[in-house]
């Protein structure tokens, strides 16, 4: 037997199944390809590199960081902005650096299950402060939490996966005001937020411990070109640059997400329609009587019954693979197309 | 003040500088850009993928990695091959895996100095076995020292950087015998190893916990494309799933990593060149009178005087780019082109 650590033995991969079936909703990427014009792009962008891939990327991915900083808007600027192959290595890098052994981090679940996941990965103790039985999050029992436990580092999730719903920005900054230590707003469905929903980025200034973290994999449509990124202060920035991995992000994946960032206007056109079927998902559901959890992202959790799991195999029968995200009586389905919405739908009833 | 760890602060991110000189020999790049028949088939398997970057990756990455074992030969199967983000990625998920908090790295330096920063980035602790002052590792000092510190995990590095030379078979055997954990051969510069070398490869074979990583960086000079892999038994490619982020290797990387194995023979053609450089530089160097290690690499590790600090600036100032490795005395360059080759002699002149 080889001797893999006692706390990793018996556990699993993480991840949903990668099934070949015709409506795919369970992981809540952008049901739309990318656009001719876009595809165009960004394969021109691409060409462009492909000649000196014999030398090593740059390192600090600074052109990157720059279009990012200037997408996220908020007085954002390179020094505050930080980038890597999915929001999962970003908040590694996190738990890295400002949690891992001996330390400890706090989230509130259900919410997205990844946090935990890399807490362990990274030896922190990993703490569930809990979300109400309605899956809300109060102010007074986040920062009861805080309190008690006096995290390292704090995850909170706005809009929060499998939820769906945005925190009250409230929360967030009593948390802030509560916490000894880092605070990271998990925003990677920033984008699908309901109309005035704040985004923490507006916090940033004057709070150095408040880490906002994103993703190009939903709004974008870019899962398969893999780039999280943070919005923090300058010195948060310098210190995940002590445990980034070298030259972590390639030449590819750097150009093809500049490309993609030029151009957003088509990428992000989809997220209006996408919100409509959210919206529709979410009335048609509750019509029929379904419990649904308030929506700001591009999905929906939606009561399925007693056994989850008996509908989730029905579903898949006919052809729509959704996602069982391990609560007891709840689904997620991802909101996509109109014709990938009237699939769900019909197979439902 | 933010708060980062105790054991990373004041620490500084680890990488040689990135300047914009005419001779850059300093991080073991292969010099010669990709050819354009390969530019070619690259650019065609990457514009096959961008109309579905809205979907994520193969989690499993599994077609490039039967096209990696294809490429290793000795046997090898897509369950003992795994691949990530360059070879520090795929030893970061070792380290994570078999070490971590309360757990042992051994090493044995000047030896690949990622080696120690991924055991501090992992929460493992880090000991140095330390190779004799003449670089050399005997299978006595390196059992002696396994048997002294029983740890989790043995780093050895063949053919070794800083210093270029293969090591002995006969000291891997040792050891595998005496070890407790796992043993990490890193291989990352076996494709430029004298004639007679051979690979750790040849004893996977009924050693479990013995793990060979190599990368795409240097003979395939696809350093901008990062792409590092692993070949051992099936359960520790298996571990490594346990720690690795989901989707952790792009669509991109996937395709354009398979494009370049495919035409492996254009690429690979330039190793027997840099090999006649690296030769050159070693014999040029000891005509001179320079101390130079032996190299089954494609750089030279070679004694510059008492100052070498002011060898490297100097080299710098005449457009050539060198590596101080941090070892008194001591300068590495990278064999490159024949006219690189020619500006570094006559730099050093």
């Amino acid at each position: 037997m080889i001797p893999i650590r006692d706390d990793l033995r018996g556990l699993k991969p993480y991840g949903a199944p990668q099934l070949d079936v015709p409506v795919r909703l369970n992981t809540n990427e952008n049901s739309y390809p990318v656009p001719e014009a876009v595809v165009e792009a960004i394969g021109k962008a691409l060409q462009a590199e492909l000649r000196d891939l014999n030398r090593y990327p740059d390192r600090d991915a600074v052109a990157l960081r720059a279009d990012l900083a200037a997408y996220l808007g908020h007085g954002l600027t390179t020094e505050r902005v930080w980038a890597a192959n999915g929001s999962n290595e970003v908040q590694q890098q996190l738990l890295q650096v400002f949690a891992g052994p001996g330390r400890t981090a706090l989230g509130f679940t259900p919410a997205y299950s990844m946090h935990p996941l890399l807490a362990k990965g990274t030896g922190t103790a990993w703490v569930d402060g809990y979300r109400a039985e309605d899956f809300g999050l109060s102010a007074a029992h986040a920062v009861a939490q805080v309190e008690r436990h006096r995290p390292d580092i704090v995850f909170l999730c706005s809009p929060n996966n499998p939820t769906g719903t945005a925190l009250d920005p409230a929360v967030i900054a009593a948390v802030l005001d509560a916490a000894p230590g880092m605070v990271v707003v998990d925003e990677a469905y920033a984008e699908f937020a309901r109309a005035g929903t704040p985004s923490a980025l507006g916090v940033l200034p004057g709070h150095e411990r408040l880490v906002v973290t994103r993703t190009m994999s939903k709004a974008f449509g870019f899962a398969g070109g893999r780039l999280g990124y943070l919005a923090a202060a300058p010195a948060v920035v310098d210190a995940v640059q002590l445990v980034r991995l070298p030259y972590h992000l390639s030449s590819l994946t750097q150009a093809a997400a500049r490309a993609a960032l030029a151009h957003r206007d088509a990428l992000l056109a989809t997220v209006e329609a996408i919100k409509e079927q959210r919206d529709r998902i979410v009335s048609s559901l509750r019509g029929r009587g379904f419990r649904v959890a308030d929506s700001d992202a591009n999905f929906v959790l939606f009561e399925a019954g007693p056994d989850q799991k008996a509908v989730w195999r029905a579903l898949l029968d006919r052809g729509v693979l959704v996602r069982d995200v391990g609560l007891a009586g709840w689904l997620r389905v991802t909101a996509g197309t109109p014709s990938e919405t009237d699939a769900f739908l019909e197979a439902l009833s």
